[in-house]
């Protein structure tokens, strides 16, 4: 059936679709997707420029309205995938989510079956993201490994035997806050030393901050405040051999890497992804990352487990991954093979 | 089928068996189980008194076969479950085990399939006590959760969506060798600063001898050498009321629940079986460790993690989830409603 679908994709007569849809704290991606994970069309909204739920839900309604029409051949839409954050999958709910300019409970799946009258199902962005690498991306018949989302926090999936480990109550991938200092750094959770708080967009910005502090090299980035100062900023510098910014990156990957050789102790897993804004800088993150996860290893995980960036995209993974819940129905046990 | 076995169990006209095993550095216990958990006989060689691999086989088949003679009954033997520690399991070996009289690499399956021309299973003994605690014990209907053998040494088995999570070459479960403490205590791993160090039977005395050093508390403790202290002395002296003791396990609690918090924080278990020698200590152990893992805990797992003994013993454990590869030959994707 799926060789069909993709013959019918190409001769332009009919074509299933998938529409899906991740929502960030910055944008708004939707996509229209045929199975086998072609992106017929997609487009994206600014979260932020929305006051309220219903406001953000007009113009989403709007947007994806133009979406379809760019269509030009025959299709069905079979359903809706959305990728959130904050999001309880169960009870397909949105519940206080710290930056999006929504109510403490939004009944995400109700609005969009009511808007569509088509079956909805949501799963978590990272968990989306973990999915869409599994199935079209950089985890193809990889059954064990870990993807992480370096952006403001630190995202996590894990994919064990194939699936999803979501936890007892879809609680899990929660990696951002467990302790990498003990007594170290203040996290926004209210605890402290959190891996989110050494490991992320912003803490290579406290740790340029803390060099800055504690050592006397001349840098560019000194001249930037905490709160201009960006991660590209600190990129562009380090490009630039900034020895602060090569110091903060070197840092960064060290504290990484003595997480990572934890998880692989754990649950040993063959190969880590890197995804989200923080991880376009690369080989400057992954080479003291790998140095460092190896140096942490025990002898029988050393040279065996295998760090990458995304093949997808942040974005583009998790829009494939809340798709294929669509193909799927509700029994996403999926088999990259199968696809 | 699974009733009619039952009911032949009980007429004791015929039976059909599974012959367990779970080799460990003090004893090497068997069994004999009947489908659905039954077990039918049991006996126990102590590992140490062989001082080889040849005469602990040897003594082995011969305890066997005294063990076969004692059923009465019409049996079959249909298999042979092993569980063991230093085992890789997709080549069916044991190797370098540090505590066992045995060479480099023992081809473990291929003598016991030589021996008795049956289907032979080999399993970690950490994985078998956690599909043991699954299948018929602690854990049954709890398809995440994660069990913790505390012993000389610290070992672990997780179970998530009711499949166990061996890792992507069957390496998983090294949680004993995840950092607790940065630049910590020295471990035999080679690495510092190991959970193990901290959390076993042997990380309590180097607790109680640090205790020692640090505090000028009174302690029946400090009457006994390094060498011949056990965790079990200092079991005894803590419902003794000694202050040195009830300390060392409030430590150990403190300890472990930081690394629980975090462990719930990555993966969501719903439960926490402790098993072993030192879960024998019960309450003094178990209630630190509840106190600490909540204090560390965020928000949205307080008060939804348990934390309790084995139900089974870790013995009994390991040989009824070593008996249940038998029964389920190669495709243990155990559901435990269909037992």
């Amino acid at each position: 059936m799926g060789i069909i679908k993709l013959l019918n994709t190409f001769r332009r007569e009919h074509v299933d679709l998938a529409l899906s849809i991740d929502i960030g704290g910055t944008n708004t991606k939707m996509a229209l997707i045929a199975y086998g994970g072609n992106i017929i069309a997609s487009d994206t909204v600014p979260t932020q420029q929305f006051h309220n739920e219903s406001a953000f839900f007009q113009g989403l309604f709007l947007a994806i309205g133009n979406l379809l029409k760019q269509i030009k051949q025959d299709y069905q839409l079979l359903g809706i995938g959305i990728g959130a954050p904050s999001c309880n999958e169960n009870e397909g709910i949105i519940e206080n989510p710290a930056n999006l300019p929504f109510s403490d409970r939004v009944e995400i799946v109700q609005i969009f079956e009511r808007q569509y009258g088509l079956p909805t199902y949501l799963i978590k962005d990272s968990n989306a993201a973990t999915l869409g690498e599994y199935l079209f991306g950089a985890a193809v018949g990889v059954p064990n490994f870990v993807l992480l989302t370096l952006g403001t926090g630190l995202g996590c999936g894990v994919m064990v035997n194939g699936q999803l480990a979501k936890g007892a109550n879809g609680l899990a991938g929660e990696l951002g806050h467990t302790t990498i200092v003990p007594n170290g750094r203040s996290c926004g959770c209210g605890k402290r030393g959190c891996l989110e708080t050494y490991v992320s967009a912003t803490a290579l910005k406290r740790t340029v901050f803390e060099l800055m502090a504690t050592t006397l090299h001349k840098s560019v980035l000194r001249k930037t405040s905490y709160e201009r100062l960006t991660s590209k900023d600190i990129f562009d510098a380090a490009q630039q051999d900034d020895r602060i910014a090569i110091m903060a990156f070197e840092e960064t990957g060290k504290v990484l890497g003595r997480k990572l050789a934890d998880i692989v102790a754990y649950l040993e897993p063959e190969l880590i992804i890197l995804t989200g804004g923080l991880s376009k800088s690369g080989i400057l993150l992954i080479k003291p990352t790998l140095r460092s996860m190896e140096e942490n290893l025990l002898n029988m995980y050393k040279g065996r487990v295998r760090i990458r960036t995304s093949a997808l995209g942040v974005n583009n993974a998790a829009l494939l991954g809340a798709a294929s819940l669509v193909w799927q129905g509700e029994e996403y046990q999926l088999k990259a093979e199968s696809n």
